[in-house]
C-alpha cells in the first residue's frame, strides 16, 4: 500500500459493476477531478489518483468501496485531508463516508487528541465513574450570574464545567469579561473542595465562539484567565481549527467538540458520513478530547445504533490517536441517568444543561444527584 | 422589530399548532436552550429568546416558520451568526432554512462581498458578456506545468485563472512554489494581451489550502506574489475565514467560494439550507464575490430549478451586501456553453476543468472557443 491510506464509502447502487464504476469515480474526483482518459501517466496516475481497493456487498443492499489515497495528495494539513476525504463527492447523493485508515504516514501526520479519555481522568482526578458536567447557561445572563452558576455547580462536585455553545461574546457577558469571572468561581470552588479533602476538581471549559481568525489568541487568552479547556464548533470554525490548538504544545489544554450545525451530514441516510465516523473518528482525527453528541431519547431522535455507534468510534483502540469520552446530552435529566449509565458506562461525560435551572438555588443538590446516580453502579 | 433579524425555516409539520409549537421550539433551541418555563424573566425573555413572527403554509404542504432574533444573541461575530441561524437546529429533522433578512442592525455588522459582480467587470475589463474561467489542474502536476496551462489560458483570453480547490499544498507543487510562478505566468500573458491592444486582463485565483490558522497569512503572501483574488472553501474553513478577509481593507481581493464539503447541507429535502440560501445568501454573507456551483446536467445532479435558486440568491439586490457572480461547473464542456449562456445569461463566471485538458497544446484554441460562445449572443 506504500502508507496509503483508506476511506470506505457506503455506495448505494443496486449492481456490483454499478457499484465499481461509481467508486472509480470518486477516485477520480477525489483527487485529479479529471476524466480518467487525461490523467497524466506516472507519478500522477501511479500516485496520485485514487484507487479502489475493495467493494463489497454490505447489509441492507448498499456497497462498501474501498479507495486508498496517497499521503502526497494530502500533504501536512488537515484541510485537504478532508477535501480528499468528501470535498466534491459530499455533493453527489448516493455516497456516505463510514470508516478512515490512516495507515502508517497519515497517523504519523495527525496524531489525534493530546489528553483523550485517560488524560481527563488525570486532569479531574475522578479515577473510577462517569464524569458530571454541567452547561452553564442561557446566554443573555450576566457574567456574575454565569459564575454564580459555575461556582456552585464546581463545589457540588462537578467534574467539567461546560458553558453553553451560545454564549460566544455577546454584550449581555463579552467573551474578555466573562471567562476571568468564571474561571475565578470554578478555581475558588476547587479551592474549598481541596481544602473539605476531595481529591478530585471541577475543569472550566470556555466557549471559543469569536472571530475564526482570532480563535488561537481567543483560546490563549482563556488559557492564561485560568481556562482547563475549551468548547469549539468544528461545524462553524471548522476541524482544523481544533486540530491546530490540540497539537500546539504552548497550548496544551483539553478541547471538547460541540456538534452545532453539523446535522446535515449525520441526518441523511444517503450523503454526509455514518455518525460514528463524523462523530467520533472525525473528531478524534482533529483531535478533540471529548465530543458532544445528542443522545437518543431526548429532542434530537438520534436512534440507539447510532449512539452506539458514535461510542464505538470514540472508544475503539484503533484510532485515530487516543481513546476519547463520548459526551451525550440534549434533554437529559437526572432521572434518566441510570439508563443512560448502563448504556455509556463510567467513561463518559454526562450533560446536563437546561432541566438543571429548575433547580434554582438548590442546583448544587442536583450536580450532588447526578454524582450519586453515576456513581450507583460503581458501588 | 427593533432591527431583530428574520430567519425562515421550513418545517415539515402535518397542522398549523405542530409546525407552530415547532417554531417556538427552534426560537428557544438557537437563543437560551433550556426548557421555556425556566427562561428567565426581562432581558434574557425579552429580547434574547427567539420570536415567532409568522408561520404560514407552503406549496407543498410544509411551513415557512419566520422567527425573529436579536442582534444581542450574537454580537459582531459571523459565527455566532451562524450558530444562532442553524447550529443546534440543525441536528434535527424536518427543517430547512430557506431565507435570511438582516435586518438594518446586522446590515450594518455584516456587509457582505467587497467587489461583487460590478467588482468583477472593473477588475477584469470585461464590460460585457459572460466570464471565462479555465482551472487550472490535475494536482499531482509541477509548479512549472500548472505555470505553463495558467499563461496558455490567460493569453488566449481567460478572464479568471482559477485553480482547482485541490491545489493545497502539496510536495508536487508546494503553495509558496507554486503560487509565485503562476501569478509570474498570467502576469507576462496580461503583459501580451495588453501589447496587442486587448482592454480585458486575466485575473489569478489561487486556493487557499493550507492551516486554519495560516490563512490569513497564506493570502497575503499570495497577494505580495501577484495573485488577483483568492479562491477558499468555506465547507471545510468556516464561513468567517471567507469573512474575515472580504472585510480586511488591507486585503482587497476579490473572493471565489467553492463549494466542497457542503453537499450534505442541500443535498436533503428535510434539512440544511436551501440551495439558494447556502450558495447564494451565505456565500454573500460571508462576503465571496463569486460562488462555484455545480451545473445542472453535469455529474452531480442539481436540478434545474436548484440551479436558478442558486443565481437568484446570487443576484437579487436584496442583498446581504452587493449581488455576486453565480459559477457554475462540474463536467461542462465548450459545446454545452450555448446553453448555458442561455440559462445564465452574462453574469456569470463559467468555468471549465478537467475536459479542457484534452485539448492539450491547442488549450488556447479550446479558450478561444468559450469566448466565442458566449460571444454568440451579445452580437
Amino acid at each position: 500500500m506504500g502508507g496509503r491510506f483508506i476511506v470506505t464509502y457506503r455506495v448505494f447502487a443496486t449492481t456490483k459493476p454499478e457499484a465499481l464504476a461509481r467508486a472509480e469515480d470518486v477516485a477520480l474526483e477525489q483527487t485529479v477531478e479529471i476524466p480518467r482518459h487525461v490523467v497524466p501517466a506516472g507519478y500522477v496516475e501511479d500516485v496520485v489518483l485514487g484507487r479502489v481497493e475493495a467493494v463489497a456487498r454490505e447489509e441492507g443492499g448498499t456497497w462498501a468501496a474501498r479507495i486508498s489515497y496517497a499521503p502526497d495528495a494530502v500533504g501536512e494539513e488537515l484541510p485537504q485531508l478532508l477535501n480528499v476525504i468528501f470535498g466534491n463527492s459530499s455533493i453527489q447523493k448516493g455516497l456516505k463516508v463510514t470508516a478512515l485508515d490512516l495507515g502508517p504516514v497519515m497517523s504519523a501526520r495527525f496524531r489525534g487528541p493530546r489528553f483523550g479519555a485517560q488524560g481527563l481522568r488525570h486532569l479531574t482526578g475522578r479515577k473510577i465513574g462517569g464524569f458530571v458536567c454541567p452547561v452553564i447557561k442561557p446566554q443573555g445572563s450576566s457574567s456574575a450570574d454565569l459564575a454564580a452558576l459555575a461556582y456552585a455547580t464546581a463545589r457540588a462536585g462537578a467534574d467539567i464545567v461546560k458553558e453553553d455553545h451560545g454564549l460566544a461574546n455577546q454584550p449581555a457577558a463579552p467573551f474578555r469579561d466573562r471567562i476571568p469571572m468564571l474561571a475565578e468561581a470554578v478555581a475558588r470552588a476547587n479551592a474549598e473542595r481541596r481544602m473539605a479533602g476531595d481529591s478530585t476538581r471541577a475543569l472550566y471549559f470556555p466557549n471559543i465562539g469569536g472571530h475564526a481568525d482570532q480563535i488561537r489568541e481567543d483560546a490563549y487568552f482563556a488559557k492564561a484567565a485560568g481556562a482547563d479547556g475549551i468548547l469549539m464548533i468544528p461545524g462553524i470554525q471548522g476541524f482544523d481549527a481544533i486540530n491546530r490548538l490540540a497539537r500546539d504544545p504552548g497550548f496544551g489544554l483539553p478541547i471538547m467538540a460541540h456538534p452545532a450545525h453539523l446535522g446535515p451530514y449525520v441526518l441523511s441516510p444517503d450523503t454526509g458520513y455514518s455518525h460514528g465516523m463524523m462523530l467520533g473518528t472525525l473528531m478524534r482525527l482533529a483531535g478533540a478530547d471529548i465530543s458532544v453528541f445528542p443522545n437518543n431519547g431526548g429532542r434530537f431522535g438520534f436512534s440507539l445504533a447510532e449512539c452506539q455507534d458514535i461510542v464505538s468510534a470514540c472508544s475503539t483502540p484503533d484510532g485515530p490517536g487516543l481513546p476519547i469520552l463520548p459526551s451525550p446530552g440534549g434533554g437529559m435529566s437526572i432521572e434518566r441517568l441510570p439508563d443512560m449509565l448502563r448504556l455509556y458506562g463510567p467513561d463518559c461525560v454526562y450533560l446536563l444543561g437546561g432541566s438543571l435551572l429548575r433547580f434554582g438555588d438548590r442546583i448544587g443538590d442536583a450536580i450532588g444527584a447526578m454524582r450519586a446516580a453515576l456513581d450507583q453502579n460503581e458501588t
